[in-house]
Formats: structure tokens, C-alpha cells, sequence
């Protein structure tokens, strides 16, 4: 297996992970633990600031937040320049509390609710991206309840059908997100922000799915937002002022996955809509993505420790980690496949093919089925799983009452805890016995 | 759709849980909240207990807290005379902070931690179940260390499969799960505990999975069970105190579902342990179960705000929840089906097909996809969601960052807050920014 960007092996055979010692951090900070490289992800959003550079110069690149929400790491995105895109009123709430600019942050979201557009209008912040006709109402009768404006774009559904698990697909007919365009109801949505005194239409929005390998579906995408656009200029004399691709890009979880350049998308949407928007007489308008896994996916490591082998005979070989569904429940949703190594023993060759189970009480909660591993793969050995950055630690329950895992920061050779770990008290916090049961 | 017991509609056409008027409950505690019925957990409860009495009268009830474990959850249980079956630290901890005896507290799981054991140990459980050869080794050392002895029994993995989700078939010969019989490694546990100093065998156990509503896996498991017994007498002299067949008893989640009196499935293994213990020369052992969802899955019901509508013609009509797959992961993460009604217009004819969708940003987010509503539905409304007591706050997630929603217990017409909502600033609690980026 080829190791990720800033990871090394040590001469006590150990993983490394930007100059830190991966068994020294477990022992430090305990078990599961979310290990999160900084300048990977520095590195990652300047991949895209830099593409962006190149061909939309005014363009607008958000952090998808939902990807991983924490003060540290909205902190390193916001020193990047990057704005933060958040889908409830938790990742505004964060977001405003690491001090973002809030006309930086956009919210998303299919079914928002009251106070999340409350929250989102009080401190005006950048865009609301609004989901549906319902919603409109609501952020209507908020804004005329504060006496304030909101800037809001419209998510398109214009039924694009992409490669990918269909949990994650979009942009289809059948989805719930966005206003349909066949039937009328996106012209209807920008019709009464265009018509109201609240709202303000800075621009149109879709995203067409996750984990996208091909440039295709951009390009697609380009041609719907051109014609919706000559259709609100035809019908409501309005120039849309902003085209927000959202995200998607496809990152590496195992050597099959061959992910692109995040220029390589940048570049197909500028040569298309160069030439769609010349054709179509309009101007080529800000381009907007929102990247999250993109960002963050790859810069994340899991360590587990060895509770056990099992060696069942002519089946297969369990080794019991410490973790699970609680701390990444992507492999038991999603049929997610990993790539792991064991950290403590990275000198050994990894002949052996193991089954990494986690400790939740279920057979379905497995976090690998087939990694290979030392022969002497035992107990107190050191586990990683690597591309955990994204929608594990922001997916993490209290499944079996297991305490969410502590997350550390680590960037050459320093270590800073930006997760504390939660305790047992944490977890029954907010329990309380009603008189008749004392 | 039938209602379940304790339910009823009232004059204002309100659905009510135990007399308490389930749109007052939205109103007062917010929404998305679980509601439990306290009369109907103690009814499940005494269901079982009353079989027992019939056919083994000596026989112990368990309630598998990971279905739901709360404190009031752990004290109605307990104040029934049910022991807890743990399968974490976390929830042993639980239990123990309930003020539940020590000697009613059982510890599961395939992937113990030291610190799990530990908690254990310490307080001298009823039993430990052990599942592989590697923790037998850690209980001894944990044991040693302390000068404590343990109680300690086999979980065993005898190849049974059962009708069920393959996430919770959990007795297949490829399983994380139990001692392999045929492999000799059961044999080879037993040995180790009946030859060590600090251990003791309490009996020999098995859970073939969840949702079963055949009694046969159950008869074939005695069989098991007893030719099990029959070797450990064999071959080390040992008389097996109990035989522990873990849970699995289907519950009602929609029409289709028709579950068994649980005084059928203890019938079957009344008759069929009878019979085989008779022809092998044993005694009839103790009898254990670990019940969780039976206890409390119909118990629970939750309710919704309805923050929008969305028709998509010639597709389908979109109801948009205040709720999702951060309080209820089961329709993404087994297909799991539900039956909802609004709870706020009883009264009117469910006659329109609607898919309740969560507010999590992915398509995956679904909580039904085809639920009889009134044509009128609309925004404000109040959904309930029925049979969601076990699974749904115990795998609860702040996905999106949405605060885990709060529980109240209803008991004719009282109703009581048992677990308060999280705040934004609970979910941020952990979080640290380093130095670096301040």
C-alpha cells in the first residue's frame, strides 16, 4: 500500500503522520483516536484556490462543513480563505462561534427549520440556499419578522444522474432536494424572491452527488444552469450573478479510487460555459464550488487498538479494534471500503488478510473485511485506517454508549488535541430520573 | 393503520400516547422528540416474566440495555425485576450509576477493553460473557491484578442461521462473534476458565440474531446447547449451570409484522430442552434471555414538525421532517420500514402516499418512503413514527451537527422529561482550538 501524503515509517517501524509517531500518539492520548494532518489540508484547499486562481479569478471556494465540524478545523479553513458552508443550525452556531465572518457562510439544507433561519438572517449572513417553495414562505415571514434582508440562491434539481452510491446522488428527479425545473417550480421560486422585499437573488446552486470521478456531469451541469439562466433573464429580466457547482470531487480511500485534479473539473467547467454563456449572449458569471470530503478526507487517519484475533478456520481471521460503527459507521451505511496497516508493526510485511471488526454489538458493524496484515498481528498492536477525515468523526454516535474518540491535530512533528475525548459523564449528561422512578 | 396500545385519538383529533396528547408534547418539549410509554414497557416486561413463571420459574430475564439505555429506561426495568445486560463500559456504567445491584449486571461484547473489564471485575458483575480466547486471557490477567475472581460464560458460535438482516445474524460460523464449537475453541475456553484460579463458568450463551419471528432456531439452538453440555461434562466434569439464549423475539414495525407471544418461543425451549436433557442424562439448567427491542421497541414513538412539502409531479410527494438519520439511522442503514401517521389530524383520511424525508444533508436521509398522510398536510404539522423505542435515541448521532433530541416519558396523561435536549454548545463542548490557530 502506498502511503498517504506526510506519512513516513519510523526506525522503530512505526507510521508516522507529519512528523508524529502514530503508537506514541495512541499511548499519549488513548484509543480509537481521529488523527488529523493540518498541512494535508492546507494542502488541499490550496489545490483548489490555486485552480480557481487560474480560471475565476473572483471565484468562491466554501468549506463543507458537514464533511468534519469542529472550531480547529473551521479555524484552519477560515485562514485559508475559504468560506464555510453549513446545513443546519449546529454548523452555523460552530462556525459563527470560530469567530467566521458571517458573511462567509452560507446554509444549506432540505427541511431547515424556524430558528435555523432565524440564526442564518439575524447575523445576515452570506446566502441562504433555499430548497423548495415552503421555505421561501418561511424565510420570508422571518426577515418581515426582524426587518431584515436575506441573499438567496436557489438549488436546482434538473435530474442528473452520476455514478455513485445512490445515498449520495443529488441531483435526480426523485430526490429531495432543490425546485424541479421541468415543472415550473425553480421559475416560480426565483419569481417570489425576485418579486419580495426580504430577499435578494444572489445566485443559482445545485450539487449533483458525491465521490464523482468523471468531469462529465460538470459539464452537464453547466448546460442546465446557461439555460436556466437565459430563462430568468427571458421571463424575469434578471442576470444571475453567481453558478454554485457545489462539490463532490471524488478523493482516494483505496488504491481503485484514481481521483483527479481538482483543476481538472475547474478546467471542463470553464471551457464549457465559456463557450455555452458566448452562445448564449449572457455573461460568464462568479463560479462557486463547496468542497468537504475533497478538503479533509484524505488528511484523516484512524488508530484503533488490538482487542483480539480470531482465527476462525477455513473462513476468515476477525481482529477486534476498539472502534466501530459509533466512531465510522461508513463501511455498516455505506459498504465503504478502506485500506488500513498496522501502525505499530509497519516494518512487517502485511501478507496476512484480516478482518477488522469494531466492538459494537451487531455482526454488520465491521470496519474492513479483507486487510492485509502482519503474521503476528496480536493483541496491543496499533491499527490505521486511513481517509477517515470526512464523515467519520461528524457521523460518530453514542452506539453502545461507546464515547465519541478524541481528536488530535498534527503538524510536523507538534501535536494539539482539538477533540477532547468524551467520558462515560458526557455521555448519561443530559439523563434525568423523574420522581417516580427515585 | 391499527394503534397501538395506549394510543387513541381525542376530540381535537390528536393522536395520544398514555392519555398525554401528543401535539401538547411537541409543543412543550419541542420536536423531534421521543415519546416512551412507560405502562407499555412494564407490560413487555411482565409478558416475558409471566412466561418464565410458567416454564421456569428459577429462569432470569435480562433487558439488553443497547436497544435503549437511559437512566429512567435502566430504573423502570430494574424497579421490574429484570437484570441489565451491558455491552460496553459505557453502558455497565450507566447501570451502575442507576443503582442497579452488581449481581444483575451482565458484560457483553466481542471487543472488551481493558478499562471495560476492569469496571467489571471491580464491581463484581453477575457475569461476564467472554468471546474469544485473547479476552479469557485479558480477565485472568485484569482478575490477577485486582485479586478479584469473575463469573464468566462462553458465548458460543454454533453456525444457526436465521431469517434477518445479515448486520444481525449473529451465530453464522463467519461471525466476529462466540467461540467456534466445531473448531474446539469453546472446548478450549471452558477449559481455561474451570482451570484458572480467578475464574468461574456461569453457564454457556448464545444470540442468534434480532427480529425473528420462527421459533425453530431456538429449538435448534437447544440441541446445540445441550450436546454442548454434554461434552464439557465429558470432558472435564463440568455441569453447566445455564444456558443464556440470548434475545432475537420479533416486534410489530408494520402490518406485515406478526409477532409471536414470547410464551411461545419459551414453550418451544420448555419442550424441546425437556425432551433433550431427559434422552442425555443432564438436568434442565437455568434459563437466561436478554431482551431489548421486545421490551421497548413499540414502547417508543417519535414525533416531527412538518417544515415542508414539496410535490414533484409523477414522482412523488416529499414531506420534509424536522428529524433524520442523527435520531433515526435505521431506514439508511438497514432499510428498516415504519408506519406514520399525523398525529396532529387523526381524525382526517390517510389516503395520500407521502415519503417522509430527514433534514441530513444526503439523499440517503429517508425516514419512510411511502406513508399514508391526509391531503391536507402541510407545514406546522406534527408526524409520529411508531415502533421506534429501541435503535433509534441509542444510535443517535450529531450528524449535521443536530442536537440529539430529547425523550419524555408518558404514563397516563403525566409526562416527564427523561432526557434533556442537547444544546449547540453541548455539541461543541469537546472541541479545543490550539494556540496556533487562536
Amino acid at each position: 500500500m502506498e502511503l498517504r501524503y506526510g506519512m513516513n515509517v519510523n526506525e522503530k517501524g512505526h507510521l508516522t503522520i507529519s512528523g508524529c509517531d502514530t503508537v506514541e500518539l495512541a499511548q499519549k492520548y488513548g484509543t480509537p483516536l481521529y488523527v488529523l494532518d493540518e498541512k494535508f489540508v492546507r494542502k488541499n484547499c490550496r489545490e483548489i484556490k490555486d485552480a480557481m486562481a487560474k480560471y475565476f479569478p473572483n471565484g468562491k471556494v466554501m468549506y463543507a462543513s458537514k464533511a468534519l465540524n469542529n472550531l480547529a478545523m473551521l479555524k484552519i479553513v477560515d485562514s485559508e480563505g475559504l468560506g464555510v458552508d453549513a446545513v443546519s443550525g449546529g454548523e452555523l452556531y460552530a462556525a459563527l462561534k470560530a469567530g467566521i465572518n458571517p458573511e462567509k457562510l452560507e446554509l444549506h439544507g432540505n427541511s431547515k427549520c424556524e430558528d435555523e433561519i432565524v440564526l442564518a438572517v439575524e447575523n445576515q449572513i452570506g446566502c441562504i440556499i433555499a430548497d423548495g417553495l415552503d421555505e421561501l414562505d418561511l424565510i420570508e415571514n422571518v426577515c418581515k419578522k426582524l426587518n431584515k434582508k436575506a441573499s438567496v440562491s436557489i438549488r436546482l434539481r434538473p435530474n442528473i444522474d452520476v455514478h455513485a452510491h445512490t445515498a449520495v446522488q443529488t441531483a435526480k428527479m426523485d430526490c429531495k432536494f432543490g425546485f424541479g425545473i421541468s415543472d415550473g417550480q425553480a421559475l416560480e421560486g426565483a419569481k417570489r424572491i425576485h418579486n419580495s422585499e426580504f430577499m435578494t437573488l444572489c445566485g443559482i446552486h445545485c450539487h449533483i452527488g458525491s465521490q464523482i470521478f468523471e468531469q462529465e456531469p460538470f459539464a452537464v451541469l453547466c448546460g442546465h444552469f446557461v439555460d436556466f439562466a437565459k430563462t430568468l433573464k427571458t421571463e424575469l429580466g434578471i442576470t444571475v450573478a453567481e453558478f454554485n457547482f457545489g462539490g463532490g470531487f471524488g478523493v482516494r480511500y483505496t488504491a481503485e479510487d484514481q481521483p483527479k485534479p481538482a483543476e481538472s473539473f475547474v478546467k471542463v467547467i470553464f471551457d464549457t460555459l465559456d463557450a455555452l454563456c458566448t452562445q448564449n449572449g449572457i455573461a460568464v458569471p462568479k463560479v462557486a464550488f463547496e468542497l468537504g470530503r475533497f478538503i479533509v478526507g484524505e488528511a484523516g487517519t484512524t488508530l484503533y487498538t488490538v482487542n483480539g484475533v480470531k482465527e476462525i478456520p477455513d473462513v476468515r481471521t476477525y481482529c477486534m479494534s476498539d472502534g466501530g460503527m459509533f466512531e465510522n459507521v461508513r463501511t455498516a451505511l455505506y459498504g465503504a471500503v478502506y485500506e488500513a496497516a498496522c501502525a505499530s508493526k509497519m516494518n512487517q510485511n502485511h501478507v496476512k488478510s484480516v478482518a477488522i471488526a469494531g466492538k459494537c454489538c451487531e455482526s454488520g458493524d465491521m470496519i474492513t473485511f479483507d486487510s492485509p496484515m502482519p503474521e503476528s498481528l496480536e493483541v496491543g498492536d496499533i491499527l490505521s485506517v486511513f481517509t477517515t477525515g470526512a464523515y467519520n468523526y461528524s457521523m460518530a454516535s453514542n452506539y453502545n454508549r461507546n464515547p465519541v474518540p478524541a481528536m488530535v491535530l498534527v503538524n510536523d512533528g507538534k501535536d494539539d488535541l482539538i477533540v477532547k475525548r468524551q467520558t462515560y459523564d458526557d455521555i448519561i449528561a443530559n439523563d434525568l430520573i423523574p420522581e417516580s422512578l427515585k
